[in-house]
């Protein structure tokens, strides 16, 4: 530890509600922890209602408050804006804060619709040719058992891919008494399990496989119609998804299994992953996230398993930065790691990932899941998917 | 223990090799450890290979060998006809012996096809008039921990079911040089992964939730189209699916999501199942068989979790008959609940479950499930489920 | 498979409960799968009851019923003599029936005190001298996960042995309304927990490290000193303890903690077994016996971690004559290799494992903790450890 | 979330090592989710090495710097002194820290002796009297699992204690070659594995169980003498122990085994707490740290066994102000409940736990091991037990 001068980076930060938070959190870990090139000093947190904003901004010290996003992002001190917004906003503040040249990272899902994810990606290129940068918050790529079981498979140990199995399960619903919220209606959300939290885990997949979904399967329901509103005075009708389940193929071959809920009684944020290939496997849950599972069927005959690694070791992604080996990390590090990583892009001139790209090949598979769904869940293929496989490349730290 | 004497019954079991050892020990494990009203005599063992046969029969105590099955199904001392032959034999052999007026025990799946397995069922139909009874060999269904999930669900403790996720993971041809056998060629097997073991979580999810699968969205594929022959002498071809996954409904209305795969590296015997209700969740395991998790929603918040069942206290379904508390079970176990509920059903002049009927449907589910394949993964209804559905039940002892 | 004729050896058995029925088994199990070269003919069971004992015989094909063991170690078809009595009568028997040229299994713990026990270890060194063999019941050292714990010891996979955990969990006796019986009275037990299941950890950690336990400090207690009687009149006194817990030495210097109970809710049969060496771990529980955990502290860095093995490989002990992979064993699997070994070691002439000279050693720790448990928990040496260490081999198969 | 004024308190921190990260994490994590009567503002940080204290304030946000402890406690704008020195200067700071009227949190173990933790109990009683509050770092209390368990057990779920077993295991020592540091000097750092991480695990049971330890027996060992100086010239002597074990009575008449080490291979910071009790147990370990495992002895027997409760719940203690269910914690989450619950007590002037008094019976507990292990493992009581015992009360947020 020396005493160096970091460059500092004004963060523009819109939207203070959960994912405001973890942000915030993630802004100030990522300096305290990882030290990166670029300081990140939190100078504007905006948000229409004044006063939760002052609040927020009190709590996790941002220095000033803007209720309109258009002044947050002209301000000269905002360099990076950072948009946790519902799905709706996306498009237009991405894209104006790129105009503005401010460096951009966006809440997932990227946006609520293809054609705003390709107007996004095509605002992210032409920034790029002036060193703007922009990243879609896809931050579960961070978890470092993720981020290793990425790292193990593209050091070949798994071999080749035969089977991905991936669920993302959460209860919250379940209760059909559970109140209404901005969640389940389409135009706010643009879709519901599917968008929300399925669109992690496929993410998660194609990160994990470096391969994309080719094609799929799907079936979308709605188990409960309508809701009580919070303010206990009528109903809301969901017009979202309340689960999703579609099979999928790899770019490779590989047969997929996925599912997305939110009635999965007793699952609270259960990401599940399990990738069998023909030297080993890995399978991953996200409620015992500081676990990674990977049998080695190159080991001798009779030690073979599925080893628990338990990933808080220095050798492990990210790792370095925090405790001693066993002292586990919990949700919020995701978002530190995803600053961190930010910041060090801007200030090395290199493309973060996940890209904007990224985020609309999630786009696409989600498209083909409610087509299929439309269409009697008929095989629908993913928009462009022969096109992008080659050359795809996702670095892990 | 009181001294009794219990009427005998002569078993003629056809098929000596894995199934016909598991059958063996099923036999005088349910007289010594269930001590049911009819008392089992090992009268004949049936084998094409004479020196094979009587080998096992030393082993397993069998009184006699016979190489022809039309004679040791005509034999006066066989009373019961237990079938463990390839699935190519199971229509010809159970429609004989039940025509001889000889109970019968048929080793899943019922049949190769749906039409096979509609005369057996007609042939079933036709002998329970004269009480002759016929059972299906869905062993699972007699794990301690499954009976005591159907008990659960049928006591309603898990509410109205929303998704069912059933996966059957072996990995014995993970390797492409694994050798080529009669399990990989379809005129002997009927089909694959599908048939031989994903029949058997279409039956416990059609047991554990007392529903029906309506229909399926389906892909099947052969990763490694030929295999070394066992005497290494060329390759034979694979002509049956290495993997099936499908997306199924159920007739209550829940989404689920099937796969069964002799490629999940890592996973030997893995029948995993888990069902989530609007009032609870039940998962389980077969490499942990000794377990069933229950997840009871209506616990006090503070404590709600998935609890680990350790299914092995005297109240649990077939335990009273075995070891004290924590004293495990093995694989085995399900063959001699099978035995001794198929001996007290013939006893007590009751229809022993699972039925011909239960087989039939079952056989149904896999050939929409081929037939979904064969259309590029298209919705299939599954024949017969709406006339089905009503008045289905399935007893747990 | 080839056709054989095994040279016959007669079985006589005395007891007929959960021990008796556990026998049983693995001598038929023992024929059936592992086919040894003497085959077990189960000729005669001894039992005081006649009633209870020829219901018994009927239910697990016993040809002959005996009431007075002497008569039934007398009998000349009778060349093997199993003992499934309480301990205080394990002496007396194993004596005679060894004078008489017989063989002898005796269950654990081979006797009631230390002066009975070296009674009984000359007795078998004087009938091994006509090439009589002796063998003591210590089932669990033929768990799989155990007997491939051992192997993986004896092969240095977990170099230098640091510490020792074992812990023997039951919670029967929680209940202060459970009821009196044999094994709560000293004169027929010997002791309670302490040798009832402490005996078997101790065993168990001695045979596993291939160390003794060379001294101990230990405490006993009695929760619940009196109980109702079975017949509801009245109430026995508790002459055993109800828990044991002792610190122990191992002879390479590595530290132990032991713990023996009938109190811990919630564990029914929980044989937990941790070895910690300078080069890798080891970790067992009885509950989840089909899996041993394994940490190779010679693996990379970033995949290191606890092993899950699921022992029921053919290249595992015992493992072979069983089932497929991933179709685990039980409880009472551990008789029937103990059955086949003893036979086998018949057969070869060759001396079984665990020795009569091995449940001395454990009845020697027994005897030191009840020392130092009356001494106010101060130090006891273990008698004999120095003379016995040197030389001591245990062969696992 | 309404605007509010929070009076400040400055908190001056003294050391910046793993602690002091931890600690600053915690102050201002207290501050952002809890939002406590008092706002801490980290004024000033403690090193001797100012280079290094700088870098660390500057990323952790820090005001100033003093490198001489005194005129850090002596600052008028300093109301609460965090000691994360070693053991060695605790009791020093601490006692001239209270003098000045300031609050002091001081890290675990309080002291390297009786004697120092003594005199800091009398100093906290003192200051107490002018409402100045002192309380000792042992915040794995505030796992949420732990603090849950404490709710359980003082809500008599797990009725009578009968059972405890706790374990505080690592394998940093493992390795002959890993280098000497403070932490083996026994005139810095008190004792080793015993006074760093076995004082966690007593607190932690006489925490869980609301009753103390009340005698041991102990044995202590070093299995390597001297280790390389980081420098790589020369060896350190290590004066510490290695590995602790004991025997422990509570005070209610459970029987205990402890142990500490930094031997157990495989295990990073494994802290393993079983209780058993006559209604009920429970069961953790910190590398699982957001489960806690609870057995109900008074459920259904159908439906008994260990239920793994995912402590994410807004009903769980802390838990309300993180994330969503399932979005779980980590291991400096406690470091934040610890300065939230401190700066809640001085603004509600109540006496904050664990008290000094907490931390001298640990260290009495500490002691009482070392006489045991120093006199050949007898029996030795510890000092106060009795007198202590009668209405200790703590409290759980």
């Amino acid at each position: 530890m020396t005493h160096v001068d970091r460059a500092p980076i004004g963060i523009g930060m819109i939207g203070y509600a959960f994912m405001g938070m973890a942000h915030s959190q993630g802004w100030r870990n990522a300096k305290s922890f990882f030290d990166p090139k670029l300081e990140p000093r939190l100078v504007a947190l905006g948000g229409r209602d004044r006063a939760k904003a002052e609040e927020m901004a009190r709590r996790f010290d941002w220095q000033s408050v803007e209720t309109d996003w258009r002044a947050l992002i002209a301000r000269d001190d905002v360099g990076l804006v950072d948009i946790c917004t519902p799905g709706d906003m996306h498009a237009e503040i991405a894209i104006a804060a790129l105009a503005e040249g401010k460096h951009v990272l966006c809440e997932k899902p990227l946006a609520n619709s293809v054609d705003e994810a390709e107007e996004m990606v095509k605002a992210a290129e032409q920034a790029r040719a002036d060193g703007v940068r922009a990243m879609v918050g896809f931050t579960y790529r961070r978890v470092p058992a993720l981020a290793l079981a990425r790292r193990l498979v593209r050091d070949g140990r798994i071999g080749t891919l035969r089977h991905v199995r991936a669920q993302y399960l959460q209860d919250w619903l379940t209760d059909p008494a559970a109140p209404y919220s901005w969640r389940l209606d389409a135009t706010r959300a643009g879709s519901g399990a599917l968008g929300d939290i399925g669109a992690h885990v496929i993410d998660l997949t194609q990160f994990l496989t470096d391969e994309h979904i080719t094609g799929v399967n799907a079936a979308l329901d709605t188990f409960v119609p309508e809701r009580p509103l919070p303010g206990g005075d009528g109903t809301g009708q969901v017009t979202v998804d309340d689960a999703a389940v579609f099979l999928g193929r790899f770019s490779g071959g590989a047969m997929a299994t996925f599912e997305a809920t939110r009635y999965a009684t007793g699952r609270k944020n259960a990401i599940r992953i399990e990738l069998n290939g023909t030297e080993g496997s890995l399978a991953f849950d996200f409620e015992d996230m500081n676990t990674l599972w990977f049998y080695d069927a190159s080991a001798p005959d009779e030690t073979q398993g599925f080893t628990r690694i338990l990933v808080t070791e220095p050798t492990h992604p990210y790792l370095g930065a925090w405790w001693p080996p066993g002292h586990v990390l919990g949700y919020e590090h995701g978002f530190s790691h995803q600053a961190a990583d930010l910041l060090t892009s801007i200030a090395e001139g290199t493309d973060p990932e996940p890209s904007f790209a990224d985020g609309l090949r999630v786009q696409r598979v989600v498209a083909a899941v409610q087509a299929s769904a439309e269409a009697g869940s008929a095989w629908v293929d993913v928009a462009g998917t022969n096109a992008d496989t080659a050359g795809t490349t996702w670095e892990v730290a």
